[in-house]
């Protein structure tokens, strides 16, 4: 089993974007960490900021036996496109944020790919990719 | 005159994708068999899971004698670019839909572009491409 | 097979009626056309401007193998009743528009009838009632 | 004392129509058997498709010592002048309903008569009928 | 020039009808007095309570000299068709209404007429007739 | 077979309260009635202005095989969980109401229960009960 | 008998401002021909562009035995605190507009005073005034 | 360190309830395997279908040092006062859900809560409670 | 300390106006009671229909040591202006009603002024005005 | 002549709970200070976080001569139960808030409760109930 | 060429008023400093808190070769009046804000007069105004 | 000190698009134009119709000394990703539209990008880049 976790538009800039809100901590960083304490899973990241491309990606590993994280940022709110491809494909998606989204602005509230995702964990800082995995790999 | 056939996102998906909405068929399959039925026509074909690049393609052709066929998938609800695209080119384009989208989710049921695309088919499965190309031609 | 034409309320005035939005064909004339370029199929043709006889019609006719093509005109927007009457009957019914009521007046971009219809074909004139004759008899 | 049993539009299809929701029954049959069942009261039973024609015959009989039972179908939802015509008569109208209207489309959940009627029985199949008879000749 | 008065649902029921609202006066004797009043006038007089009888008649008279007065009645607030109607006809109509609509319930205060009448006048009784009468005669 | 009937907040005080909406008569009063007028059939109450008591009284008889005629009063229009209790369990509820609730107040026009609830009758007084039991146990 | 015809904002400008809605007559000339064709009449006339002088002048002859006619201009769709004046004083006040308010923007068709006012005349340009001052005067 | 689990109204009903939605695993079989799972961690358990009850609960140990995992049932979409329990506690309250709430009505796709608490994990079934004892022991 | 009370449009009326909702006193006469009531305070009071001198008069005495109590009347639900002049100032500003706005109709129960208040007192009548007194003096 | 002071949920915290917003005083110490300062009258107290208790307390206390000071925290905004009990008693119901709940979230500014209520008094602080003391004592 | 200045209610206060969000300077001060940098045009600058003046000046100005430059202050958000005002005038406006009202509280972000203005320019501070200028003189 | 344009998705066809509201000229030539008239300024040009490009621009030169003016098109309006760039970047960021947006369709008139850049310029036609310089230079 392999885990992909796909981060969306302005997440490569984790670290140095509005660190009150997201933490002062690199993704790419935090990712070997990952790594070094899932010694047995074996990890994907792709990062984009092109809606498209996020769905291209989706696409690609959505009919191998991949289970995928995906936080897409700002597109979590608008776009009909990414939910679609997370519907189209059969592998499953789990909905991850950093920040609690539903203490924020009114149209950060409703995300629109919820309905589709396995599940949402979301308020945990970058904590919440590791409970992502959790959940894949249930280690108790 | 020339007919270009415009996909959205996840329309390469057909085939593949929820078949109990969008069927079975191969789109690139029926594609051959629309050129076959209608040897007279020249047809081009253009599918990106990109908002832009969607923009880009109407662009490249909206100014030459091209008659468009557009099925923007997801970006149909979303998308204030595309819309303004189609306003801007000179070339006429026709919407279509291959599921009922007027019986699906409240989101689904509003087309941001309607209002300057030429006219609307809708509900026909893939046959709803070839009544867009009857629009078009008028074989009777 | 049989493909019964019903039009709603005011779609008698066609030629008189706002011919800016309408076009300035009669659409008699136009259906004495429809028939001599589809010699082999059978046509119907009924118009009324109340709501309850276009029930009694498709009533009447939709469950015998009648194909139904409905324009409901400003019932479209409006009707419960005939929604019902689409949904009770069997016979499968095509919403047609002349116009393309997506870019006209707010209350006239929603149809209560398209969700229970088979396809919706809207925009292209008179031209309109013939793609949904191809809709139904599928020449290619 | 007399009960009028008036059926809106496309209840004269019961059994026929979408029998998950609406039952096998046919209304006829059904109300040959309340006849039955309640020897000492004279029944009569109207049915149309024609919103103004239900208008029509609450006037006729909304003066008299008639009580209405009244299922007004799809114009429960969008019948402004149905609702005047019951405020506007002396008789008074129970307004019943065959299936569960709430648990449905969120436009069928709003009945524009409810608040011009005596009261509202609802959900109980064609048993609705029968609840609102016992409503008006109390048994107990 | 001739001035047909049309009257829509329930206003039959004039004098009998809730007198609060609608005052004590039957609408024929009313307009007998109307016709004694301005002795050189043509008026016609029709009165129904089914939506499409009403467009039959606005199109029945709205190609020719008439000049119409229109009280929908409870159509008023839910008839596209009878709005379609009105923009069809070359014959002006003018909106009345005998109680002040915009001082009842929240939808009866919206009219879908008005926006295509010549003009509107509400509140004055029946005295609201003659109000519109001396809007197309001009007596000073 | 055996009848609970429940009583939501406020109605302990029928007789006492706002007489004019909910009439003069006592609640228990009532019942001892209907326990003379239905001899056959075995009869509990249970009254309690505490949501979470309603939903315990509610889940406490609901695997068993009584049916549950509901009048939640003011928790009608505002609880999900008696909404989610009524849907856990396996027995019917039917939902009464003594005033025509359609009438009153906009925020009293929503019930959040109708939708899982069999049936619905509101508007008769405390006549509505002796329907709902009319429901269960079916006399004629 | 004395009839206070009141202005207000912009309404000054009547012949210089938009000519297409408003028409291309000055009001005070207006109210000279007016004065002339009712001469048994005693007329007021009133501007101002402030709604509290409004308000003043309603509260001024709102206890005396004037009728009044009002067009509030711009403060018809935002003004409480002049509807509040209309229900305070006890003298009449008869609304008017010269454009037909309903057939433009959304904005300008909920007047915020048609509630409280005897009756609304709408649409027939200046001429909207002279069918008021038929309304108080009943010339027939 | 101590963590409470609270479980709001009809959560007792886990296994009988719906099993489609919520499975068929009992809350208190489960919870004592999660005993067993992290030995090492103080667990509390509480579980009330009353309202209130939830917020005395929070208020008792909201000023100690435990961590508390909330599922509050029906009372997360209409319950502002279990909202101000969670704001005026100094204990961290982390909110979950067995279902994706964000796929199902849309009444129970807002949460009241979320807002106030330090995270939302939804969706994974029973898991959602293990998820959220990982997100406050962190095991790696 | 000096305590300024100011009254908006229509509050001139008191006694006169709708006594029903607002009295029969009127306010002067109430105000002189208050100077002889509260001996040890100054007192100062203004009045206006004009929404600009109430800015004024709210601005003038705004930077020096009065306390503020206003009725704000029908500008408190349209005056983002007096709402700008209350922020900007750096008086304290107690916001009074004589009715109970909250029961009145729909657009009177939102204040766009209460969000910049000090506080509200609303409903008491006259005596809202001493009881907003007690709220700057505190006499116990 | 008796005063019961009713707090809802949450406000047995007060002191300790978000004390920005609700100041740092413990109300049975400020209770304590009201009856020193008021020695003539009678007080009682009454504290529930659970709504059915409120309405048990109000209905106890409801038809005997107290009149009552309310508070109802969090359920001031989603009980339409509370209300109802209001509405039901005989005795005048006075609402309180500490906290100017106009200036707060957008749930928060919408009370269920004031259109039933005597009068509102908000936004200052404890002193609020002082202030509703003063309301139904007229200590001048 | 002339260029006037008119600024709305609580802009008089610039400076002393919300200096977080308006800054420190006084507007005539600022204003003195324009007509230095900008000798070779000529100012006025007019400032009211009241909406009636402001349509005055608009009026008696907007039909001689002025430009104008307008902030509205709270009547940007309001007035329908000062709007009719821009609209009937010959003059171009230009509307600036000093504050970027579109990241301030909703009601403030929908100005009513921006559709009718020539431009608006919003968000730097007393820089706006100099914008203004350059928009209408053109320096390069 | 440099100034970054970027110009979102149609801006390219600028000269040859709805020449009625955009004009007639192409940007790059109006780009030179500036230079020429900036010559002390250093100024990069950047369009793309892919939004997520847009978002790579921001991102590369926003945490340079840059200053950037956006023209973000149809992006506008639905972008929350481009918002969370602005947000997350240092460089200030100032947004333009040629047109006036605020008079154009409902869809149009809100800004998702307005509240977090540093001020908005619109309706000037091409110009509106020349003002946005001049905020960003202040040439006086």
């Amino acid at each position: 089993m392999s885990i992909l976790i796909i981060n969306g538009p302005n997440l490569n800039l984790l670290g140095r974007r509005e660190q009150n809100i997201y933490g002062s901590q690199d993704f790419l960083e935090y990712f070997e960490q990952l790594k070094v304490n899932y010694p047995d899973t074996k990890f994907d990241y792709y990062q984009s900021n092109i809606e498209g491309e996020i769905i291209d990606k989706l696409q690609e590993v959505g009919f191998s036996d991949h289970q995928i994280i995906l936080n897409a940022g700002g597109y979590t709110h608008t776009s009909v496109a990414i939910r679609d491809a997370i519907a189209a494909i059969e592998a499953p998606v789990l909905e991850v944020h950093i920040s609690n989204i539903y203490s924020r602005e009114e149209f950060r509230q409703k995300s629109l790919l919820s309905g589709v995702c396995k599940g949402v964990i979301c308020g945990f800082g970058l904590d919440s990719y590791r409970l992502a995995i959790e959940a894949v790999i249930k280690t108790r």
